[in-house]
């Protein structure tokens, strides 16, 4: 495979090549570590810190008791779900030769909140979530079909939400 | 149970309340449904616009080949985590009439690229998510630590993650 151009997309694909040239020569550099720190600020406006970056702020809609400042964290999880399979789409696009002319992605699931307001026991959580893709590009539809097939195959956050995940929240000592 | 104070935590208790006086009477009004329309604006950064709150920005760090603009998407699935987890100990700490002086919640989780990265097949997402939780209160331990259980029983973003969950992406026709 030749990639014609490292400016295709804009995508910078010779570092994720050397990246993946790196993980290949020394497996343990695919081992990372991901943190945030939540601080609660009063109701339910809460920011999370992520590195050095400005605080991500979240908060409830009124009808659920909040004061609507931020998408609540449901919201997030479905974001956090979109642009993780936009960056799937633009790497192994990019990586395929394949240009993007655009690229929008429609993420909604439905919760039942039962669980939630504690009415129920169960899960509070969605029942599933969808995404529909809007990709433009003038790559052959079956080239963009095999990029789709193999970004599915390929997506942390996507692959996160459909495990069972252990996770493990305890009160500090 | 009598709730001291509508203000306890700075906490709208009785618009939760009426929520599930309301989900009692009308079970219905428990479905709800959410969503976010991701934009990819070239290489890895995208922005979630979620309601009409400003977009998220999101991106990846150098070394992923990103431009390290914004928090990652695995990284706001934590933030996610995190945010939930607070609204819980917030709303249910008031319910029971537990004053919360302070909370933060680290959360954390490790994550293998070589699936990511197309050098190995299988899971690309996180092993495991980890979340330590700092509550300061002056309600008695058994109190704190009955409200801890609670929450791990009605968090839809633990639920999410701990579920395994259909998730069902598609190409707009």
């Amino acid at each position: 495979m030749t990639i014609s151009s490292t400016s295709l997309n804009d995508v910078d694909i010779a570092a994720v090549a050397a990246l993946a040239s790196a993980v290949s020569a020394d497996p343990a550099k695919a081992a990372t570590r991901w943190k945030a720190d939540v601080t609660w600020l009063g109701g339910f406006r809460t920011e999370a810190a992520v590195r050095d970056f400005e605080p991500l702020a979240s908060d409830e809609p009124l009808g659920l008791g909040g004061t609507d400042t931020a998408p609540n964290p449901v919201e997030q999880v479905l974001a956090a779900l979109g642009n993780c399979l936009a960056v799937g789409y633009a790497a192994n696009a990019t990586a395929r030769g394949i240009p993007l002319d655009s690229l929008r992605i429609e993420v909604s699931g439905p919760l039942d909140l039962h669980s939630f307001l504690g009415l129920r026991p169960g899960h509070a959580g969605f029942s599933e979530i969808s995404a529909v893709v809007h990709l433009e590009s003038p790559a052959p539809a079956a080239d963009v079909e095999a990029l789709h097939q193999h970004v599915l195959t390929t997506s942390p956050v996507g692959h996160t939400l459909q495990s069972a995940l252990p996770v493990a929240v305890s009160l500090a000592g």
